[in-house]
């Protein structure tokens, strides 16, 4: 037990100091799932030590969800909890800081119908997407960090009694959120001055596309007018410095939503609301996904597909080296937090307007002029590996390498 | 643990079939504490099976509330998540049903200075303000019940071992609660029928005051004009017929807020958002309390005097027979949902609107003019035991018996 509070003592800091940069005065909202109730207290704790006058916490109980699906009315799917979420807009609209503590099961509604699975999704997003909106565009600081609850460490680790699997887990994401150094926060500034410098790299090269190469893969993913690269910390619009994911280790841009042409194969697993999908193989022709399988949960991937016409195109393209912390464990977390900083990756549906310049002063069609792509969704899916190489290709048409075999050049 | 799963099931059964009488597409909004997962997963189980489209919880964690008291600075205690009261007013003015879990600690704010206390509370008040009309003028169904939660059991049965404890808890509650017997549903029929024939009585009546006289109380308390009586199941505005509140054995009714003389001694500690108040001592004139003693936690109590000018007044009068359950079990719950029904009682602060003829259709102003009082709290505590002798007094001033020793005569 005195380890797991040291972790929770490291996490809970860093995810107030580093992730969040939450300012004396400004008050707190966590989502949490109710397992990590030992990190919301810790981080509660370390929040009011700041200087926040107020931290409130939404749990998210799993058993609560499945219970729905195996008891609600067939027709009431397309019900989501709109009041709670336009209060949630509310707090965020009003200066509120928001912390996210992800580690949901991966296997929760592996055996609920697609379609009730797509409909509640759909309806949780609908209502969702103020806040959302006011989370992507950095209205406010916000963070998200990982707890190992029980369901979760089972699935990384199936050979495990529970015991050993929680603990296993918690030291994997202690690795890869960089926390097992002397001063973790120190060690936050370091790395995060590392991405700033592959981004202004990025930015300076100007490039029209990039091109990936590999097994199952031939891709040539278009860059959208004026887009930016971005990694690491963030200057919100209040003017706070935050980390919006720990563990990071991406640079990531908006693609051109009109100019994706070729084919492309997971890498990894891609767990997505409790359902699994694995070996996704998808044929893009000008910007939009035209044949899509997998070799498991094809059907959820082609529901997805269908949520709207930005679901085919993609709002996101990153960049991860093959030698990352996380790729370095040779887990597979089934949690996109961790899974997208294992590798690089592309995501279908929405991008960030973060990821176009002057972003923030356009509107959604002037972003979408841009080639910004506009969805529901945003779901991540790993293309990234050992075996894939990456070349930036400039607007004259040439060819510059900058990853082979998963490494930077 | 067996023994467990038939409380839950009975005690979530009766929540959701006779406290809330949950309609088939409602959607049931419930607040708990984190402690109460088991009973929340239970009642989701019976929500869904009755037709709710949505189940959705806030859960409420002590702790947090006292790391706020140790760590917050000194200056927010004025602050109050008045986002998530607003989200929660849409829901209830949207038609969800609201359950309530009580169970919280009776003594987790005991050591915190009361002047903080008191502006935690006054904020919540303010910010709750619009929640609670919708609660208390019945917009919609709701129901309030119990979980023993551990804190809450230490401190009903401090000699005992934690688990031991808890056990006993249980079941003192589904004892109060009615639920030991065959067929807990149709006993609540029974029980409400009761009820309802007293309250016809008492409105038939039509006394101009009661008078309380025992040990240390001679106390007159004049009711409103146009009073109306009531007890146990309510049919709510959207025309649902609930049990707000298990167990429940009171008649109650408004008093008239300027009519109101005499001293009245407390028969019980009332437990009061963390503070234990005992041995309170109050004497009124003109509907006001005008002097206020307490052998512990006079400090809150005065504070709690000072809210509004309505807190020196009385919003509710109920009469509770010595040989309720409740009282019979010889416990003190440190909880003012069974501590109410195991006496006669007294509350500081706002009325019911439903305790005036009409008065859903009648404005603030109007009710204030008939003698309902208004004001941010309603704090009930205890002025019946076996000692205490009840009259009504008629238009004319004839003393008619109601109570003797405790009992109805």
């Amino acid at each position: 037990m005195e380890l797991y509070e040291h972790y929770l003592d490291s996490l809970a800091k860093v995810a107030v100091h580093v992730g969040l940069g939450l300012q004396e005065g400004q008050e707190l909202l966590i989502t949490a799932p109710i397992e990590a109730v030992p990190l919301v207290r810790k981080i509660t704790e370390y929040a009011y030590k700041a200087g926040s006058p107020l931290v409130s916490v939404l749990y998210d109980d799993e058993a609560a969800h499945l219970l729905r699906f195996q008891h609600a009315p067939e027709a009431s799917f397309d019900k989501a909890p709109q009041w709670l979420y336009n209060g949630m807009a509310e707090a965020f609209q009003a200066g509120a800081a928001r912390l996210h503590i992800a580690g949901s099961d991966p296997n929760l509604l592996g055996g609920q119908p697609p379609e009730k699975v797509a409909r509640a999704n759909r309806a949780r997003s609908l209502a969702y997407r103020r806040v959302l909106e006011l989370i992507t565009t950095h209205h406010i600081n916000w963070s998200i960090v990982a707890y190992p609850q029980p369901a979760w460490a089972r699935a990384v680790f199936p050979g495990l009694p529970e015991q050993e699997a929680v603990r296993k887990l918690w030291e994997a994401i202690f690795k890869a959120s960089r926390l097992d150094t002397p001063d973790p926060v120190a060690t936050w500034k370091a790395h995060n001055q590392h991405l700033a410098e592959r981004v202004a790299y990025l930015n300076q090269k100007r490039y029209h596309a990039l091109h990936f190469k590999g097994p199952g893969t031939d891709l040539l993913v278009g860059l959208a007018e004026d887009h930016l690269w971005a990694g690491g910390a963030v200057q919100a619009k209040n003017g706070v410095v935050c980390n919006p994911n720990i563990p990071t280790e991406e640079v990531f841009t908006a693609p051109h939503k009109d100019r994706i042409e070729g084919v492309v194969r997971s890498t990894k697993p891609l767990s997505y609301l409790g359902s699994l999908l694995e070996d996704i193989e998808v044929r893009f022709e000008k910007g939009r996904v035209v044949e899509a399988t997998a070799k498991s949960g094809a059907d959820v991937l082609n529901r997805v597909l269908q949520t709207d016409e930005g679901a085919k195109s993609l709002g996101e393209v990153a960049l991860v080296p093959h030698t990352s912390p996380i790729s370095q464990s040779g887990l597979l977390f089934y949690n996109t937090l961790f899974d997208e900083n294992a590798a690089s990756h592309i995501a279908l549906g929405q991008a960030y307007g973060e990821c176009i310049q002057g972003g923030s002063q356009l509107s959604p069609e002037e972003l979408e002029a841009k080639g910004a792509n506009r969805s529901l969704i945003h779901i991540d899916w790993m293309i990234g590996s050992s075996e894939i190489d990456v070349d930036g290709i400039t607007a004259s048409g040439q060819a510059e390498p900058l990853m082979r075999k998963g490494e930077w050049v």
